[in-house]
């Protein structure tokens, strides 16, 4: 089946085929294993290995990223059943294209030949990527067995903090001169004979490796194989520098339509180039990572974990909740005496904190999106301010005449109507200060905004909500 | 100052600069408006004339994404100010780069004529992403004055529901014969001068125009210029049908790493292609948007939008916000005879709520990634319903005696601290129920389960917990 396909409509159906023939080598393997049928063992073991090979057929048919998504969606022991399947030389592909926790679970299985075999078939940034889940020992094997420039630059790849230009780059890449004529850059590529995958351009450097500039495949291709190098390339190309953030990266890629780029050392020395597949696969790491974290789960998780490691996963989070929920309900305990004279402060109160939560939580979300596009800066600082608190008054005043006017109809008592809209006037104030001040405060602490900002602010809203309505209460209605 | 220093380091600052020009130019325009001091008139406006000269220069040097980032930055009549000076040419460049909302702004500021000078300068996918949100009879101008081809394009595009692959599409492509030599290609390639942006294979197609291969340029480059075209083309490529959703494409460019794809339409003709730098875009708008959404608000909102529309966008969530925390509201009321009777149930209540919203969130968000991915299906959903079971009673018991056990040390009553429990452990389970069907609810009803999930989910678990303590309450407590 033609890879388009496959990728479009049949990736699941490929998968429930693996699946039955998983499911009938179970029935084969259990028939085996009772072995009250001597007679019948020749047989079942033939039946046995033709859905084997059936299996390791329909596996080489796949891209690596589709095998990488059929052990994602397997039990732990189906997985190792097909994982024993994959050609060595396509185990690092593979390991690359899987999700963190599903690589622990590969790699636990794998022995350590097979790892070096894998590696054989690897670029060095590759390797890197792969080194810290790897077991301390297979480690030192696994660089033992490179060559003296692979274990060089996998040395190097992993010296750079994660998160970083350095971390993602890749080593290989093909340079020119710029002082040659477009003939002889082209005899010279197809001497060569092939060049990296994704490569869009050459890199221009001169003789001590200083970048230069960038010449563009389609550039060769169109200009006349009698102009030089220089008269061509782009001359003020845009670079990266090793220890620079990816994130920045990311937006320049999108803002700039980037395809690759030069990354450079502090003496803008080429070293390597970045290029957009891995871009877009940080992105979406980093996506899915900020979105399981702001669910407060603190890693990606492998959907089937066994449960007791699963519940560690969420245990940080709930603990943290936990004491927020101690200190709001405390809060609350502060005014029992009010409560007890008036009860119909006890089913109000949640409707201030829950309205004050969102509506600082819509306040955050624009926040976190300012930050993260850099928007947000001293010049227009306060009339954000402005606007947010403008319209958490807006929406105090007409939210809360809405609840007032409920809490009015429930309990005929003006003054506890009064008290319900003047509370959620202030809780909303509150939250859209919160909104703007905790992602802003995280920001300049160096967190992630979006990871923290909404446990806080429910705290405050909530808590704070509590406080305001039943502290008012308790002034205005005895 | 060369674009790779602005995209760095001083987009920040180059904002400033822009900001005091624009500061000094305010002053001059008061003065000359003030009219008191005719002498000075004069040296006045060439003051003036002199900022705003050395604001355009400083306009010109920047690239389109970088005016959008500037022009996003700036209170509505500086944000005007600066449009005025970028050049009509750059127009449409500019206004594919800005958010929505800002879009809106910066087109109710264009002159009928300005807008067609500027289509001039685009390509008609990029005119077709504009047409939705230019006033009706700006459009027809617009339309009027393309030529028929361009026209047509344009119509096609517009024809495309957003989020499908031909409302994405670009026209402009290289198509070449399979039955030529490299050595025609290359000179085809030079006689023409140029290729699109971003161009990284050429499309092969026969005399109808079916879809045949790929050659992608560094193929041309390594290639014997002797061969034929169909001896070094990929014959099995991956290709796009103009009404799929663009997230699978999306989806399939991370997964096979493309650059670039071909589209084409029901009778496999080529129809036009997609580019990384789309899928990028695209992703990333999605991206936004879905974080906006989950915060409630309903659309990109511009950073300086008046407060009375800023308030519109947020009214929709919190108008249902406040219908569900009614609800929760009167599921307390049901028991207020019993909170009156024990005032600490008041208390404890937002605990077992809030802690069932985290968990039910938690489980929630691993969901949608899994729906997201594709991962989950009938095969492996029994196993997790039962994993998230799991973990939900593990959890339960838990942090149920955890809060038990707080309740017992606040208030010395056995049976409060026993039913505390138990409600914690019915609401967790509970959560954990409802933060599996409730995304899968919404996704097979064809929504995107991101949206809604949260505040479903939520308000489940708040008026669940409060019914749930509560009722245990009153049955054993009284």
């Amino acid at each position: 089946m033609p890879i388009q396909e496959i990728h479009k409509h049949h990736l699941q159906e490929i998968f429930h085929q693996i699946m039955t023939l998983l499911e009938k080598q179970e029935i084969v393997n259990a028939l085996v294993r009772r072995q009250d049928m001597p007679r019948q063992n020749l047989v079942e073991s033939l039946v046995a290995r033709q859905h084997l090979v059936e299996l390791e057929q329909k596996l080489k048919q796949l891209h690596p990223a589709d095998i990488a998504y059929i052990l994602e969606n397997l039990p732990l022991l189906q997985r190792t059943m097909v994982w024993d399947l994959v050609e060595v030389e396509r185990y690092g592909a593979v390991l690359l294209e899987v999700s963190d926790a599903v690589r622990e679970t590969l790699i636990e299985d794998l022995e350590r030949d097979e790892l070096i075999d894998a590696a054989e078939h690897m670029d060095s940034d590759e390797i890197a990527d792969l080194v810290p889940d790897l077991p301390k020992d297979m480690v030192l094997d696994l660089l033992t067995s490179l060559n003296n420039e692979d274990r060089a630059q996998v040395q190097e790849v992993l010296a750079f903090p994660e998160g970083t230009v350095g971390a993602l780059m890749d080593f290989d890449i093909v340079t020119v001169r710029e002082d040659i004529k477009l003939e002889v850059v082209l005899r010279y590529l197809r001497l060569r004979g092939e060049l990296p995958e994704q490569t869009d351009q050459l890199f221009v450097v001169d003789r001590t490796g200083t970048l230069q500039g960038l010449l563009p495949l389609k550039d060769i291709l169109i200009h006349d194989p009698e102009v030089e190098v220089n008269d061509v390339m782009i001359v003020e190309p845009i670079f990266f520098h090793t220890d620079e953030d990816a994130r920045d990266v990311a937006q320049a890629f999108e803002r700039y339509d980037l395809i690759s780029a030069p990354v450079v050392n502090i003496h803008h020395r080429l070293v390597g180039c970045i290029g957009i597949d891995m871009v877009m696969d940080f992105v979406s790491e980093i996506n899915q990572k900020e979105r399981l974290g702001q669910a407060g789960l603190h890693e990606e998780e492998d959907l089937f974990a066994p449960i007791w490691k699963s519940a560690q996963n969420r245990w940080l989070w709930l603990a943290l909740n936990l004491v927020t929920a101690f200190i709001a309900s405390r809060v609350i305990g502060l005014f029992e005496e009010t409560i007890s004279m008036l009860v119909a402060l006890a089913s109000l109160m949640p409707i201030v904190a829950s309205i004050g939560g969102n509506t600082g939580n819509q306040t955050a979300a624009l926040i976190v999106r300012g930050l993260a596009l850099k928007q947000i800066n001293t010049t227009n600082f306060l009339h954000l301010l402005y606007k947010e608190v403008g319209i958490s008054l807006l929406n105090g005043l007409l939210l809360g005449g809405v609840v007032g006017l409920f809490a009015y109809l429930l309990y005929q008592q003006q003054a506890l109507a009064l008290v319900m809209t003047a509370a959620m006037m202030l809780n909303l104030l509150l939250a859209a200060l919160a909104g703007i001040f905790i992602p802003m405060g995280l920001h300049k602490l160096g967190r992630d905004p979006i990871m923290g900002s909404s446990v806080l602010l429910t705290f405050l809203t909530d808590s704070m909500g509590f406080f305001i309505f039943l502290g008012l209460a308790s002034i205005f209605l005895r």
